[in-house]
């Protein structure tokens, strides 16, 4: 990665979560390993990673139950240059995207963080965020809102929300090393779980930049969404 | 429609919106008449409301410029038992709905207002809100949300919204005649102008009830957003 002697000054690597259940997925398989296309979700993932110029490394972090499985069936058949190591996650996405930070080393600048159940993301759009993420310290693919938004109470509409600010956040998020070390280290200290890497850092008063992204970059969330992101990203 | 004769004692129209101009979706024809699967978005959307059997009647309210192409292109081509009339709109989403509203018989009990480029809507979630709609006076489809929220200002994130009582709403939103007959007149009244319908109730402090609808009835917006609806809608 990181060469003293190279003209590449900049050294960003990228965590893949790829560490959750996802009890609303259902199934024996976590939604980052259904396939799609005849391909764990995990693999189209990575191809947008290692094709991107912008990163530098993969690291990828899963359940410890899915650690073997990972390395010998799903990387086993591909040729992912990047993907220096697969290390076990913990209970709480923020355990996983931690021991995926633990095991990076000192000299890299930037981190991207990416949810593996993000299959759609494009190389393009990653180096857009990256491109930001050094510009600016922080930032986070997002699309603007385009339903109305509103905020309910036991079934009824207590608000509803100006959207013309409204963003919904995707991955991956772009921060400087140094940066998200210090974010996790106060959430940690603080007791503080979130799932949304950019929330960890805005605790520290950071701005956060919005890159814009788009609506293809969604989350596998139901067993249906194979199909929605299978209609991405297979033509035809 | 309602018959004093019959057992059925409620009536139930749907306004059809279909008058928009839909600029972000680009090219001359207005995404609620692009084709998908080789029919108009509209059909499709129509086809679900003709099957709802909680639906006694659709009125459509289309651009002026529309009017005769959607008579006699559209429809010619379809056997809609339901589809009383098609009405020109106005200049702004509201000015339709009204346009539709004042096009109903008084005789109408409950209104469900839909706009045409969702035409992934299914008639058995038309059939549940229609049913909460009757039973509390007003109600919507809405999704929650499941990617982080965040309010943006520049660019920059400058809060990070809980998630966990926002919901997206959708249509059908479904309204008491006489109830969404005073919302109207009082949003023009005070000259306000809302693309939610739900919101102009709610401007009445009247409660509306939320139903959990599902993530495919999306509303079109982009060009690439055909190719999902025809995933969803086109077994394949």
């Amino acid at each position: 990665m990181s060469n003293p002697g190279s003209l590449r000054a900049v050294s960003t690597s990228a965590i893949i979560v790829a560490a959750g259940q996802g009890q609303r997925f259902g199934g024996e398989t976590p939604k980052q390993f259904a396939l799609l296309g005849g391909k764990p979700v995990l693999v189209w993932t990575l191809r947008q990673f290692e094709t991107c110029p912008e990163i530098d490394e993969v690291v990828i972090v899963v359940h410890q139950d899915w650690l073997q499985q990972v390395k010998a069936d799903i990387l086993a058949h591909e040729q992912f240059q990047k993907v220096s190591r697969v290390v076990p996650g913990g209970v709480e996405r923020q355990d996983s995207v931690s021991a995926g930070l633990s095991s990076l080393s000192a000299s890299v600048e930037y981190v991207a963080v990416h949810d593996a159940a993000r299959p759609c993301v494009r190389a393009e759009a990653i180096s857009r965020v990256v491109l930001a993420g050094r510009a600016y310290g922080a930032a986070t693919l997002a699309v603007a809102i385009n339903d109305t938004v509103k905020r309910v109470r036991e079934q009824v509409v207590c608000e509803t929300l100006d959207r013309s600010s409204l963003w919904a956040v995707q991955t991956p998020q772009v921060f400087k090393y140094d940066l998200l070390i210090q974010a996790y280290r106060a959430a940690s200290k603080d007791h503080v779980y979130l799932t949304d890497d950019s929330a960890l850092v805005e605790r520290l008063d950071y701005p956060v930049r919005i890159v814009e992204g788009d609506s293809d970059n969604f989350k596998l969330t139901v067993p249906g969404d194979i199909k929605r992101a299978e209609s991405i990203l297979i033509p035809g």
